[in-house]
């Protein structure tokens, strides 16, 4: 399977469709079935104690799994996240910016599945894992 | 089992400790095992199509099962979410708030295991369902 | 919405279509969307130290929401499991058989949601929860 | 970190425990962190259609997972599963054994979570996915 988005047609895509939260994302590297997104960590994605906030976390997820899929697939498709499921397993650095690499592990007629890690910039060892389904539209 | 913080406990705990993300929250009830938080929809919150956005839903599942486990447990614990996994089922309405119902099904010494359902108010069948896991400290 | 299957339909569905999983299973109750089931239990499903195995309550979740769903689209349906979290709470009673109540909260055109409880019987506090995703074939 | 259960002990240790499912059990490799097992997969695995259980699946992630937090931490330990997750992405093939490959993304004190891919044999597209959180016991 062949990529149908270059690098630069994610970039355009995302700052073209996803407004505010684009400003904080940056897609590193795309390949087939996988993509490397990064979140820019400012104040106002923390919490009390200095950690970055699980929204924050659920939207890198959820964008970077989708992104990996409209590489796939083109940017015409109109996919919807199904489920996400996060294990949040260690605490982020508050001050590193953060990385997540999702994979597709099925990209069937109906659905995508997949699964993303995330991690402080840095580190070694994740921060979370998500597993993400993806709903996408028969009209493709 | 009883509750320990009252419906103004919990907002004036919500107000202190959530900053800006507490002026788009309002706790409804609270009773034991169970809190009903809203989630005021503006703007901010939407996706292009008007559907309200992923992040959106998982605070308010996220914020509404921590306030029930703190309602349970009092003001000081850290708690922090380990797991949480949600079905997106619906297209929540664009222009109604959202309505979370959480419950906790288990309050263990080191685990709280519950769900919680997500309403567009005034709409019947809910736009999604959280399950969540919680880490509690031994400090408590 | 209302039954296209009998509570005698969906045990005779069990009885043909399970083999040897179906004399370890009693359907008890069907209403829209509901289904309650009871799971028999014996020496060949405890594991040492007296308690039920994982891969015993999996079973009692997926079938109880597969039942569920045939009694709302009738018995030719292929329905497949896509997705199935379960949190296992608390220690089933060993000499207890189970019971599991399977709720349907979607029902749609490609994918059904819904959401299982399993107790030991006569317990109050339930021990597991699943959650369940079933990808239902175009051709219904 | 290092093993503190070689291939040898763990064997024994699923042989000694396990009773007759061992029987459909080999572990076939074990290394820090990671753990591969192969489930034999007999008519009493299938189901109509000649497709593999989902209890079949579901035990062989597992116990997988279970057998590599013990290669971490000893043999003593009574580590329980907390949650399971599984998307079953590809109907597996009905005459071929299947592999677990689990590998652990977090060992903590009272936590451990992870993920296991499961292949039919000679496939290079997984059949399932799973995420497990186990719980540790304080003693160990």
């Amino acid at each position: 399977m062949s990529l149908k988005m270059t690098l630069d047609d994610l970039r355009i895509f995302l700052r073209d469709h996803f407004g505010q939260v684009a400003e904080d994302l940056e897609i590193l590297d795309v390949s087939p079935m996988h993509l490397v997104l990064r979140g820019l960590v400012d104040d106002k994605h923390l919490r009390p104690g200095g950690t970055v906030s699980g929204p924050t976390m659920f939207l890198l997820a959820d964008v970077g799994f989708y992104l990996a899929i409209l590489a796939m697939i083109g940017p015409k498709a109109l996919a919807v996240t199904t489920n996400c499921s996060i294990d949040f397993m260690r605490k982020p650095v508050a001050d590193a910016n953060l990385r997540a690499e999702a994979r597709i592990l099925k990209l069937g007629r109906v659905l995508a599945v997949g699964d993303v890690l995330i991690y402080s910039e840095g580190e070694e060892a994740p921060v979370a894992r998500a597993s993400l389904t993806y709903s996408i539209p028969p009209d493709r």
